[in-house]
């Protein structure tokens, strides 16, 4: 046996799943999204509030759906005091915190929007992240239904403010009153009433079969996997069936039917019908809500990379969370609120080509002409940037040639090239180069009139005239 | 013995220590400090990318200074597949991950920006958080001294972007080669180094004795604590703080010294030698540096709630860490970057009062006259919002009296408040009360005066009119 000595294990660069890196695109629609929704919310009067990512793990309970993986969707760790903290797994939860914390000091109702990213230790697949952006508005200290009515109508808002037109989109409103009474009626016990509403949140993907097999046994997917159901008898599932086809007994007359009719009213007078309704299948998967329950949910249809149709369904939702303040309060304190899946309604929108949002153009670049040179390249890239000009210094090794730098430039979408050689330098002047202009051509054909522009593209200026010349040409180009 | 019941245990509302909230006015402060590092970033031509808060633990490494506590300083957990997962610490550590990850499509030298929270798992203290604000730039790629040169130049700019003048700030850059140096000389083990370092960046704020007492035996502090020091040797101590006190032997003969000769001819050729000054005692805490390191610091003294001199130090530093990327590549890959501390800084800028940046104007109040006035009230604040003006209806107890509802106008700063009673309605009327007008008297003397001025605050118009009316107001009062 040869006894070769081994390779040390090279580290590997990697992301961890459900995770991913954004880039300049990316970034610059996030940045276009975020500003809409801020001016949305804030024109229904919410203020400003940011909670950390961090919380003491009891502080933000566990309401998050799937309740029977071990470590519920959170990621949790402890801190040097041996105490357990969890990192948000939404805004909601930690808004509750702050109210209860500074309750003395807020104008009651107190109304407020935050985003950020949060976090959930799940199972990843495609379109399900571990780290997504939510948007968030919240109304504590009023009971009325005119503030869940508001949310809808906020909600319709900010989807015409992204750009998604009406008829695009609609709001959905049910209550969890009337679940609840259905489930009462039909005697489901405690133990099995997540499971049900769990299995009636599936309806949009897995349709009313797929449901019923929820709410039974349970249920085998494409890839194998069995889903353990509710085990509710015959009668049990026709009645949860019927109640979430709008064909239940429970109508207007109970609590929960009452309070979507105020809802409704509501929104009539601020003429939002068209765009808010009413609708029985709507569950939402936090355990949180106790009565009102929205659902914002795109209608249009688009295609996949492989043509095939595809709904996006839900991009954001919220309801009513009576008990999350209490919790920490000896007294009851009423909220609702409603949250925008930024991430997944960016993934929508990019489907859709709707997003706006421009990274920056690129930077002039000044080239080099050997290590000597770099102090003066220097100097012109400063006296470019202190004009308030985008422009970098070719910091690759100085003795790349010219072409080489030019490529580099043609990467970054440099509009403009500044170059000094030696012979310049002696005679005082610049050279600027027009890369839009100077660009290859797409078509062969068009070579002669591309090499024609490619000498027009160049021009050479006087040293003291750079800032002057630089940005008439970025005027020329719509840079500047 | 009596055997009370026990009530149960209320949930206690808290932030865990080293955490904080952040209201309006911090939030649009940070955004406006935001905006402007981008600005400058971005003319330096950086272009922006975003990597997840979550990595994998060996992926980010353990350079953090606080090498002896257990947990090293990082928040670390295990996901579902039983993989460490951390919190990322720095945005460098990432960076150097997300260049080796994507290093075939990226334009080389591959220059970027991001910002974001960072977490460090910290004992918290005055000014130490657990999650703060960090804003880099990197290139990576160049091995060329310009590129570390234009970090300090950056630097300058960001700070006089933010308000800070000329000579209010220092950019001081030295080099970790010219300190390994010395160290060799001194023959300072390498199990002794990292506390060697650690113990020089805490010069300013320990000086030159609390430095010596931790190069020595070590160091009890005011509260009692002692600091274990490097234990070194009594000529090996000399030696370490005539290098950094400026007197060592280790001129500009040695790579470090001639990397800062190099630095300090760009810095000069770029016209900003009164801004970057070469300085001995710059250490910076993370171990991943390998050549050139800088730091900003705010040089001006202010007072605190006290009334004594306080100096801000460091908000912000950076340097060369040619071995980061190279730890997942088969080949050497030179980076340098600058990291601006945005808390910290903005910590700085609010003690100075400097902050910009303002959060909006309060929402116009739309007021209810009992339960049955709330749906023309939420078609009343619709109107105006649709019209783009920033309103909400007042959604505490409907049966709330007029007075407490402009209570309520007054703590969210609203600058008029829309009134329809029944009279008015029936006369299709709305009132519409101009509160910065109508809002109490600092001085009792001007009671009259302010009476008067309330009466005429207030004003009746048509309920058609109403948005060009509030419009008017708003435009009067400086708002819209």
């Amino acid at each position: 046996m040869t006894d070769k000595p081994r390779k040390p294990q090279k580290l590997k660069a990697r992301l961890p799943r459900g995770l991913a890196d954004r880039g300049p695109g990316e970034i610059a629609a996030t940045r276009d999204m975020v500003e809409k929704i801020r001016a949305a919310f804030e024109r229904y009067g919410f203020e400003p509030v940011e909670t950390p990512a961090i919380e003491y793990t009891d502080a933000l309970g566990k309401f998050l759906p799937d309740q029977d993986r071990p470590n519920e969707g959170v990621f949790s760790f402890k801190d040097d005091d041996e105490q357990w903290l969890s990192l948000r797994y939404d805004l909601t939860a930690p808004l509750a915190r702050y109210v209860a914390e500074n309750y003395q000091h807020l104008a009651l109702p107190y109304r407020s929007y935050r985003y950020g990213y949060v976090f959930r230790n799940e199972k990843p697949g495609p379109g399900r992240f571990r780290q997504f952006m939510q948007f968030d508005a919240d109304t504590v200290g009023s009971a009325s239904m005119a503030a869940d009515a508001e949310m809808c109508m906020l909600a319709a808002d900010t989807m015409e403010a992204l750009g998604i037109k009406r008829g695009d989109y609609v709001v959905k409103v049910n209550n969890r009153k009337v679940l609840d009474a259905a489930m009462d009626a039909a005697q489901i016990k405690p133990e099995k009433r997540l499971t049900t509403m769990r299995a009636i949140d599936k309806l949009d993907r897995l349709g009313i079969d797929g449901v019923r097999m929820l709410l039974g046994k349970g249920r085998k997917d494409e890839s194998g996997d069995f889903t353990k159901g509710a085990e509710l008898n015959e009668s049990q599932i026709e009645a949860i069936v019927s109640t979430i086809s709008g064909k239940g007994a429970a109508a207007n007359t109970d609590a929960g039917g009452q309070e979507l009719a105020a809802i409704d009213s509501f929104v009539k007078s601020a003429g939002y019908q068209d765009r808010v309704r009413i609708d029985k299948t709507v569950v939402r998967g936090l355990e949180y809500y106790t009565g009102p329950v929205f659902e914002v949910d795109l209608t249009f249809e688009t295609k996949d990379e492989k043509g095939r149709a595809v709904r996006f369904g839900s991009v954001g939702g919220g309801g009513r969370y009576d008990g999350l303040v209490s919790r920490f309060m000896g007294q009851p304190v009423p909220a609702t609120g409603f949250s925008i899946g930024v991430s997944r309604l960016q993934a929508a929108l990019a489907a859709l080509g709707k997003l706006n949002g421009k990274p920056p153009a690129g930077p002039v670049l000044v080239t080099v002409f050997g290590p000597d040179s770099v102090p003066a390249g220097q100097a012109l890239a400063a006296k470019l940037r202190n004009a308030g000009i985008r422009a970098e210094l070719y910091l690759g090794n100085p003795k790349h040639g010219l072409g080489q730098q030019l490529k580099y430039a043609d990467r970054r979408v440099s509009p403009c090239a500044v170059i000094q050689g030696p012979d310049e330098k002696a005679r005082g002047e610049v050279i600027i180069r027009d890369l839009i202009a100077g660009a290859a051509p797409v078509d062969v054909k068009e070579r002669d009139e591309y090499l024609k522009k490619q000498a027009e593209a160049q021009v050479a200026v006087q040293e003291r005239d750079l800032v002057e010349e630089v940005r008439k040409l970025l005027v020329r180009r719509g840079i500047a």
